[in-house]
């Protein structure tokens, strides 16, 4: 690594986290642009930053990423939680130890000479790029989440086609509810950020949208299934986010627990609601958990775009002789900023979010 | 009611049970072949058989089925276990009490001047139209069923388009676990039949098929995903029936009952197929249950093309005389068959299917 | 109509020029908000201008518009060239006159007590509504087009659904480019701005796209296949937009015109540019118009929720006192400008906007 | 070649004519249950029969066909109308010659080992195929054609997807159709049997369906267009095989040709259709010619079920002793027949088909 921004000659790329609908169309533009428009080498790294502490690296021609535009997933493959600073090996009695194994990874950069990576993932993958950051190495972020709740951005892709598959599920979903007179409750992706939730929901009608950054009233909740029974709307659509929670702010957590004692903790928070508002408003209810399908398959048009931008620019800024940035989307223009500026930080729904406002006045209630 | 099928002038129809695309192609096609060919009259039914108990009714005009072609659920609305011979009340006590109201529907029937019933529905649906054939009724059933296990037909409508939801997610699921190296188990509908399984995991190219047909060794199914592993292959799909159960005989059930000492309970069969691979096989995995959207939404043209043929032959039975019959498919072609033939039995697969052997030939495991 | 915005008791709504995927949406916004935020009656006008000419309109309620979020189309109907200050009819000798009837709009819109106008529309709608500005009507504008190239606001509903619709056709385009070693031809819309050509030729990866903004040069084009051939390629995708023009600036007209003496005529630009290809480079060629399937069909999810978010501005905007306004986007926020601003402006693909560079980057030729 | 099938180690596949989703499907079973099932070697002759003159063939293992289920067109390749029997090249001068290359051939499959040979393709690659059974080669075909117009066979792989491609369009049609009260026409594949026209008119609910057997009668057409409109139905939706034909006879052809005096000619029969509609009935018309994204993409699920059966079954056959056979689906049973009995048959709609009584007594016109 040295401060000669002039002197790239060959890239690392890899992908870290979760997959997410567009990844590979980045991989993709990365390798072109750098082929095409700057005659760089491009090596593929496997599996995220274990591929690099594992040296398990390989050349990306344009015959490589040819056709890989409308694929989901990532050719390259990703590891979850994989932080050479933090790397985890389990001893012979099987106890697990963790170690920094940086210096091996600075040493297979130096072995393969790569003068730059370009880092495809969130935060969690943003963290572990910091710490190459601290190292002298230069890279490049490029954002990803599922959730759009990266901060620093207003948009990433992944986010349209989870959107996409969650109103067309929710599309589907609504004539049952018709036709059995039901409250359907949908839940959808998203920890810490409704904006899934929110989207989908508008654009599906949905009459509930539940979200973590508005702690629901469950009777509120149950008070609007009934009022429109009582207008004579047969059905309800709930769509909520996995993250949502009720006012008491205890956290419905996600997973069954069979050793816990707390029968709250049994299903997810859609299965939870459901089950409350069959209770308190005698409406049957019935609850679909999306799961992986938002996260899986082609992206759609807009993140095949949007990734292809942010893929670009990530080679644009390397070779302009930018360093450590984070390639963002600002209004509807792409630049970057620091790439430890948006470590850590969330891009959340605010409270007076113009798209809340939106939903709350063609009706659409947020139980609170 | 009499016996001059001549007589016909106006006809009831209703939809019974669960929700199935292609049920308005079917109220379409009765009520545009009633109207525009046979100058009969068309009640629908609301809700099922509770619309008769309730006598409530309204006539179905050429303008009301406009449209309705594209559309899921059902605009007649349903009710999943009205049966009028055994007619659930509750006394200001609050206990149930079990009445036969059948003679009540009678009444209706004759008030509204109703010569013959088109009963829309699966096997409860058709139990609930025997009950009306014995008090001399001709009731022409049309038969439902996503799962395709009506026996008596080949093919019923709704099962393409389950077939199709499940494919499209099986394939969104597909680039999630080869980009993370997972198992990934998809659980699609199927208590007693495994169709949806089958034909969406032949055409997913799913590695693993579980079910009800062929109770699975959990063992089998780790040792294949194992293989898989070491062939280099990093991924598996499972794609599971919600019915499949293992081999020991227990019937891994549905639903998540707090109160059970039983943990495999916890969870469907999907979630217990995963837990136990992943701990056999080291191998991560995720589950995803499909659910709802598997029965709901816009049907694909297979199913609107045939609702479309049975609901126009049950007018074409009807109106030539004949009585009590069920509308099937054989082969390639629309026939008849006696209403009462097909009840209680179902249409499972046979473990020399050609299907199933196809599967197995291209490498398909069914855990056995 | 008077000044006080305050007084707004009872609006009108109308949709003009060609239908586009979301125009539903905003209706049903505009009602909602309407009804359940501010208590406003609205009055749905029917087939654009012309049914303020005939007057044709009808109250709208909450039931109006429940479920037509996912419709295509518009429930009020449109009217593609009905300006009122030029309305034509036929006169009996079967001439036709050209007459000024905002007069008598101007009294229908007093009989039926309507206190402002919200027109949803293009390029033609909003100078129609113009001419109602000037009379003193209070006008608040929502902007409609597919093509994307309405100045003033950086995007609007429909585009993204004609973007969808133009990947997916794309994406079936190329395998049987590939399988066949074809140059396809995929013409797509846009007169005057490329948008969906450019956008859905990033999208679906397309070899080359001509877009109105940059005139082609056949010779470029045909080199850029013959060059893809020599390095093993053996297919090339083109998406053409219908209005992209050859460098010698003759517009190759759309429609086939059998009067015509000029061979180039017939057939649309795609149609051409195929022939030229495969007479310059000797591979075989195919064309597809897509057509209207671009501007129909259920809207994809972003363009309800823009929709959505357009709608209810529209009555904020009325509701708060404001007179003449566009509602427009900027950057991610919703907001307004004066309606007069944006007429007769464009917004075209400007020779250094990013999108086009990154494509050029990527590899993609535009035949310059 | 010998007549002692268990000699069989080494089988030929080879894809002809025009692409067809489901192919990769039929090359997957084919080589999986090779080589699973039956340890057999399989090699991937390129560009259908031009690959066996020109001896272009490579081995086809497991990890070659991993992944190509979903896949559109044919990583085989195919050619369009090649016939060994009657090979055209270009002499010096640039005139053509026919040769019969059928010796090289033949020396071609000696030279590679090559026991036997699955033909996938339609009507002209099976005369093709022919043409090597009279020479000794042992050909399994398996029937391909979108129109699904083979004798022989009740159904092919392809056609399903075509008509989901077709349906899908026509649905978004219909809210233009709706929104500006014209009559839309939409062209769709079929030139000698109307399959895809009946069954997605039928699917769609389009108000006319014009097909080859069924020679219309413009008048016809118009009076229902007119009947319509006088019902208040403001528009209607027509669906035309490229080959329906009007009753006096002339075929309208599909493309245009510059030189000629016809106008009739100008535009396939859509577009002729269109114009004389609105002629005749003062209603606007748009045509939409769905052309090649009807024949390419992700084969819909069943076409991949029913391919992945067909080339199960040629496997099957050859490794059974059988020679020489055409695999068929009869009612819902896969089966053979001699690869030479469909030759030159087409499987047309009958006039008493069930499927056009139906679509008749819903109220489609046929034009006749």
């Amino acid at each position: 690594m040295n401060d000669q921004p002039k002197r790239i000659q060959r890239i690392g790329v890899l992908t870290g986290g979760g997959d997410c609908p567009g990844l590979n169309a980045v991989i993709r533009a990365v390798t072109k642009t750098a082929i095409y428009k700057h005659n760089l080498e491009v090596l593929g790294i496997q599996d995220g930053f274990l591929g690099l502490v594992q040296n398990r690296m390989h050349p990306l021609t344009e015959h490589d990423v040819s056709g890989i535009l409308t694929l989901g997933g990532t050719i390259l493959g990703t590891s979850n939680k994989c932080d050479p600073a933090r790397y985890v090996t389990k001893k012979p009695d099987g106890t697990l130890e963790t170690h920094d194994v940086t210096d091996r990874c600075l040493e297979h950069l130096a072995i393969n000479h790569i003068d730059a990576l370009v880092v495809i993932g969130g935060d969690g993958t943003m963290s572990g790029a910091a710490n190459f950051v601290r190292r002298g190495v230069n890279c490049i972020g490029v954002p990803k989440t599922i959730d759009n709740d990266l901060a620093g951005t207003d948009i990433t892709f992944g986010f349209a086609t989870a959107r996409y598959v969650a109103t067309m599920a929710l599309d589907r979903i609504h004539t049952t509810a018709a036709s059995h007179h039901r409250a359907m409750i949908v839940e959808v992706m998203g920890r810490n950020a409704g904006w899934i939730a929110l989207e989908s929901g508008i654009a599906s009608g949905s009459d509930v949208v539940l979200i973590p950054e508005i702690p629901f009233d469950i009777q509120k909740v149950a008070d609007y299934v009934t009022a429109r029974s009582r207008k004579g709307r047969s059905c309800s659509i709930l769509c909520v986010s996995e993250g949502a929670r009720p006012l008491d702010g205890k956290q419905v957590v996600n997973h069954v627990d069979p050793t816990s004692p707390d029968p709250i903790r049994l299903g997810g928070v859609g299965k939870v609601v459901a089950d409350q508002i069959e209770q308190m408003t005698g409406v049957e209810t019935r609850t679909t958990v999306l799961g992986h399908i938002q996260r899986g398959g082609t992206p759609v048009p807009e993140d095949r775009v949007l990734a292809t931008q942010f893929g670009h620019a990530a080679i644009e800024a390397l070779t302009s002789g930018k360093r450590n940035r984070l390639i963002v989307m600002r209004g509807r223009g792409v630049t970057d900023i620091d790439i430890l500026e948006a470590a850590d930080k969330q891009r959340t729904i605010t409270l007076d979010h113009p798209l809340l406002t939106a939903a709350r006045h063609v009706g659409t209630s947020f139980g609170d």
